[in-house]
């Protein structure tokens, strides 16, 4: 655990010292640290709830309410889920386990592609102490040490956290230094971290653009970043138009602050008349503000704002709508690739062609034919825990989770051979 | 294809273009474009032929000669090799074929996780014609549009083979853009192809460390970096001593000019005595050049020059090699994990224990156990054709081979799900 006089350097020389003791550690240290941190927060929850209580007396004294103020708090009941979801973690398959590839080579020798933990991961986060805990867990089962690079407005919380996870790893048997915490002392502190670039083999950030652009500046290192999402729903001229308002409403209106939710529905021309009216209706009778195009608003039956040219890119996170009408699949998917952000894409369709076409050439992480872009998440997967989605091409496409955080290593047993 | 006055950004919307009417292309098409390739290489030898003349009188104009000139020639044979060469990538396994997840989730969703291709990916390379193919071939093979950045000394030549290519998917029925050819006009355009990162999706240099730290320094793309390689061989107290002298001379002597050569020896301290007199003695009379610790000066019976601290930390690709002894395997990981660069590590032994623990606990892309580190290669390893080594720990660790060039889409297919 990092003092607060240390050097950022200094804490990611640790980190690395760690990682490099954890090469193939027993999956069952790992689990053991991870249910001993559970069992620490639950003894401790008193402790934990006074150390943010300080936090949120700072934050109150510096103006901060609502949304943001809710996020840092903690109460017996948050601090239970943190116990439970490092729980649910530890039930997860052991992410190493896995054999890639197994062949004997021509030459003679025996090779294994094996998986390993990256290293040294660092999170970049918000005021959100529970990131703390799921982040950390994230990282101890696939066996990477992790550097937590946390808020100032959450550091009394994150000290009393991380010290617990790095308490229960080290009852465990782990190496000191799998867990360090940065107390987050601004951007000069993330610039220095985002450069050690010898020390720490992946910068995960987990906030807002802002967060992401300041580190696209800085940064040597790998950065996974957990994007944003600009969505859309497609409604094609064979949809089964009831199905097709549902998940339209749903895409958007269930939790619209979120990446996967849409930011525009695009309505096939041949059923635009028909299908609008009812659709729009409900979307504004759930408080959603709807923008279009001309084509829309003359069909949409509601008030529809006209859209900008800005309107068609913008993720709002909140309950707007961007309509358009669209002429077929092949306009719809190419108004996609150039608007979307490659997160989570939508066709409601009844034609298999359409269909295949849409899941084919759209351009995205996920594509989804005839259900909502909602289902993005590593649990609705099957992939458990996440620590966010990915809308990158490289290492990781959609959920980033347990084995996302985890590379590979060829191990190779001959006899003698050498290269002829 | 590219014409000299059209800008870098044209060329890469045209490759963007083409990327996304690749989308799920049949893969009949894409082996049957490399086959009409491999057919024009050969009824049009003489013309690639005379074009690369072209080029080899400028570059001696300029100078150049040697290994450099040799790089850039063509001959018939070289030629035919070229045919052969993308017939084989032909007959690899078809890398999109793979579903890589499939499962039914609890909303009723049908989720699978599909290999498709990563979309735009730049190549940028030297004097050597031969990649022009070999990259192009892999690329389409793996159902992404290629951008060759090619050296403009190889320019004439380049521009027959890039063209035979494009041709070969024209006639075949791929997108025109998906084989683009940028000339090569210097950094300056380097770092305008680097900075198109909503066009280009990966760029993959193949050259030396200037390139390398050119791209670096301008990049707003991913990168895969055909890696350097500083690789050791360590001879465990328990080494069949025979066996272990014959693995540290072919790791040094076989081809010490390519990355998986080995450039330092690390012996045990309780058989240095015994092992270096017959192994130094042997390496010497291959022509290399030794220079060495304190301890392995001593026991050397052959003349072994100091190493400088830069020594540890150099890859000579040459006739040199650094000897050091080192007392126990974990000196010896230690002493690896803190010089080597990730890429190829051995130890010689007779020892399960020492084994696992070199394994386990040396981070590098390929670990090896009584075998040369020279065979980490994408053809010994039974992947086929590669595009290099890579040392990183994202994406692609080992060989760059088929695989390494896609990414994955999760596509669901539901009845209406929407979440609750």
């Amino acid at each position: 655990m990092a003092v607060t006089s240390e050097s950022v350097v200094d804490v990611c020389a640790r980190s690395r010292a760690a990682s490099l003791r954890l090469g193939g550690i027993d999956p069952a240290i790992r689990d053991r640290a991870l249910l001993r941190a559970a069992a620490l927060l639950r003894s401790r929850t008193a402790e934990i709830i006074e150390a943010n209580a300080t936090d949120i007396e700072a934050a109150r004294g510096q103006g901060i309410e609502g949304a943001l103020l809710d996020r840092l708090s903690l109460d017996a009941e948050r601090v239970e889920a943190m116990a439970v979801g490092v729980e649910e973690i530890v039930a997860l398959p052991d992410p190493l386990a896995e054999v890639v590839r197994r062949e004997t080579l021509r030459s003679g020798i025996e090779m294994k592609q094996v998986r390993v933990p990256i290293g040294v991961i660092a999170i970049v986060y918000e005021a959100r102490p529970n990131v703390t805990i799921d982040a950390a867990a994230l990282c101890l089962k696939s066996g990477n040490a992790v550097i937590l690079r946390g808020s100032s407005s959450a550091a009394a919380s994150n000290a009393v956290l991380a010290g617990i996870v790095a308490e229960a790893a080290a009852e465990a048997g782990m190496p000191s230094g799998v867990v360090e915490l940065v107390a987050g002392g601004g951007r000069g502190e993330l610039a220095e971290l985002a450069q050690q670039k010898d020390l720490v083999d992946l910068i995960i950030p987990r906030g807002g653009e802002g967060l992401k652009r300041a580190l696209e500046e800085v940064t040597e290192i790998p950065v996974l970043y957990a994007a944003s999402g600009n969505c859309h729903v497609y409604v094609h001229a064979e949809a089964d138009q009831a199905m097709a308002r549902a998940i339209a409403v749903n895409a958007k209106v269930q939790r619209p602050g979120v990446c996967n939710s849409a930011e525009t529905l695009l309505v096939d021309s041949s059923i635009a008349a028909q299908f609008l009216p009812d659709a729009l209706a409900e979307l504004r009778s759930a408080g959603v503000e709807l923008v279009g195009d001309e084509r829309a608003r003359e069909l949409a039956g509601v008030e529809v704002g006209g859209a900008t040219t800005e309107d068609w890119d913008t993720e709002y996170l909140d309950l707007k709508l961007t309509v358009g009408v669209v002429d077929g699949v092949d306009a719809a998917i190419e108004h996609i690739n150039r608007h979307g952000s490659g997160h989570s894409e939508a066709i409601v369709t009844g034609s298999a062609e359409a269909a295949d076409a849409f899941t084919r050439r759209v351009d995205a992480a996920c594509v989804y034919v005839n259900a909502s872009t909602r289902f993005t998440d590593g649990f609705e997967f099957g992939l458990g825990a996440e620590i966010g989605n990915s809308t990158q091409k490289l290492h990781a496409r959609g959920p980033i989770g347990l084995l996302e955080l985890t590379t590979t290593k060829y191990v190779l047993r001959g006899d003698g051979q050498v290269r002829g």
